[in-house]
């Protein structure tokens, strides 16, 4: 039997207090019971064989990456002590990672040597939308950045997502602009 | 005698081809020679002592720091492997840290298992201003990004400072939004 190591301590998900949450639920779903067969948790070693990089191709190029290679970087993430947070939604009967998103925390030494996040690679897959999951994923994610000693969260997003992501508390802030260089694909 | 740990392995930047910097250099420095009594160097662990947290209140807020909270925020750091290139450059007469400029790496499982780049918490010291030393910083980031990894590299800017950016490969791209909320200062 193959080891299925979380990526973070999954009592943390616990401990989140969903009653602040900015969606609005409807069935009433939350991080304890997100639907029939699901269950969220936090990434595992063992999501691979469950389908979490092909999910990933839904979102943007992953290429060629071998179990080995998932391996390294699980456990590149890992090593970073608090530095990693990816939720995935499992469907329990399939055993198919369906849904995911990701809390980076980068740490600082500004603002008392306080640490910001940042929401990354939200994606739920093309069978699964339209059952409030990505906002459930966001509710998580955002419900646990200050957890995590976050005193502010971003996200780079396209316009048509804008809106969406207002509804969880996010805004566009006056003169800040968002630049990029791509070096490679 | 206190330890003085390199925050990285300073023989990456001796690596770096400085001639293929974006800035135009009059008179002409580099990496190698900033300038009189100027040493660019990773951050160190020694670097409490030498002004590091003052210069970054020319910046934004940094709080009490103490050097027990700094040198623990160092070592989170530090065992990230690959995760974060803080630059510093000291006058060394004067033994102050007086310029800074951070490359935070973001390990992906997308692209190929790839990373991604962020330039963070630019800082150059009042007194020092006007001698191309944040230019430096940038191009070395700029430079270093690719080598470690990274298949793009982003930063948030002010309004004025988007000019000074665009000129090392930085762009704004299309339909591409960034949104932020704030927990506490």
């Amino acid at each position: 039997m193959e080891d299925d190591i979380s990526l973070f301590d999954a009592s943390i998900l616990e401990e989140i207090d969903f009653s602040k949450c900015h969606g609005e639920y409807k069935p009433a779903i939350s991080h304890k019971n997100p639907g029939s067969n699901l269950r969220l948790r936090p990434l595992s070693s063992g999501d691979f064989n469950r389908g979490f990089l092909k999910l990933l191709t839904q979102l943007t190029q992953v290429g060629e990456v071998s179990k080995k290679q998932f391996i390294e970087r699980f456990n590149s993430m890992k090593a970073s002590p608090g530095g990693y947070y990816i939720l995935v939604l499992e469907n329990t009967e399939t055993e198919e990672v369906i849904a995911s998103a990701t809390l980076v925390v980068e740490f600082k030494f500004i603002h008392n040597a306080g640490a910001r996040g940042r929401v990354e690679d939200v994606v739920v897959s093309k069978d699964y939308r339209g059952k409030q999951l990505g906002k459930l994923l966001l509710d998580c994610l955002t419900l646990l950045a200050p957890k995590v000693g976050c005193y502010k969260l971003s996200l780079e997003c396209k316009d048509p997502l804008v809106d969406f992501y207002t509804t969880f508390g996010f805004s566009k802030e006056a003169q800040q602009n968002y630049l990029v260089q791509r070096f490679w694909d």
